[in-house]
């Protein structure tokens, strides 16, 4: 499998679980580059770490590159940023061992929440059985993309 | 007139001056974003400067917003970059106080040389009077703007 690829299952949250073991990241992220230009160039706040992204290319030629930059870069360049989102990621573990991570969305975006889980192969990702508390699966749907989300879509 | 905003006027070389007296400086930039996108993700190194420069908008909406970054971070970056462009920067003063700046660019642009001249209004840029050396004025010139030269136009 290419560099990058992630294997994941995105759903919607039914009913909150237990948080006490999880731990809480604040998120945001902007868009520097708009939805339909070719490159993709995103600026990411996760907790303390500032991080610059790059996504290139379609199919089988996709780029990414990622590194992290000071925050005085950070807040340099934020401004230049469209589309944006911020969010408390919650981290935790299922009792089936998979990592689970909750994306809390602050406005505009709120009420929503989402929880995804990433798998090392195919083959678990389709054995993977969604605890109760799990809501309807939405892998893949565009309307669930940060970047759509980002820019109002 | 707007932040960022710089009035210059470029010359093609007719003949190299003496340049004992004037610094060089090497310069490589390539562009993370496709001519056609509508924001331009800029990287450039200049000397031991390592910067990311973000251009958004046209006319009077233009944004620009530059930092610098740490080498290691540039480095993890310069992979993402399609268009390129090497050069070194010849940076002199005219004897009648304005600074030029000569850039001799590499292959596969060599042997293209121009220089360049900053003025702080544009009266003071309409009274330069080019010294012997300069050859036609190409300012404007969409041929020679950095970012078409990087994209082999």
């Amino acid at each position: 499998m290419p560099a990058g690829t992630e294997i994941e299952r995105k759903f919607l949250v039914a009913a909150m679980p237990d948080l006490a073991a999880a731990r809480a990241t604040p998120i945001r992220q902007g868009y520097v580059t708009r939805p339909e230009d070719s490159i993709e160039v995103r600026l990411r706040q996760k907790g303390e770490a500032y991080l610059v992204t790059i996504k290139s290319g379609e199919g089988m030629v996709r780029g990414e590159h990622e590194t992290a930059i000071p925050r005085a870069a950070f807040d340099a360049l934020w401004p230049a940023v469209s589309g944006t989102i911020t969010k408390t990621r919650w981290t935790g573990q299922l009792p089936d061992g998979h990592v689970y991570e909750i994306d809390i969305f602050d406005a505009p975006h709120a009420p929503l929440v989402v929880v995804e889980v990433e798998f090392p192969s195919e083959a678990a990702a389709h054995a993977f059985v969604p605890p109760d508390w799990f809501g309807r699966e939405v892998s893949g749907e565009k309307a669930y993309s940060n970047k759509v989300l980002a820019f109002g879509g």
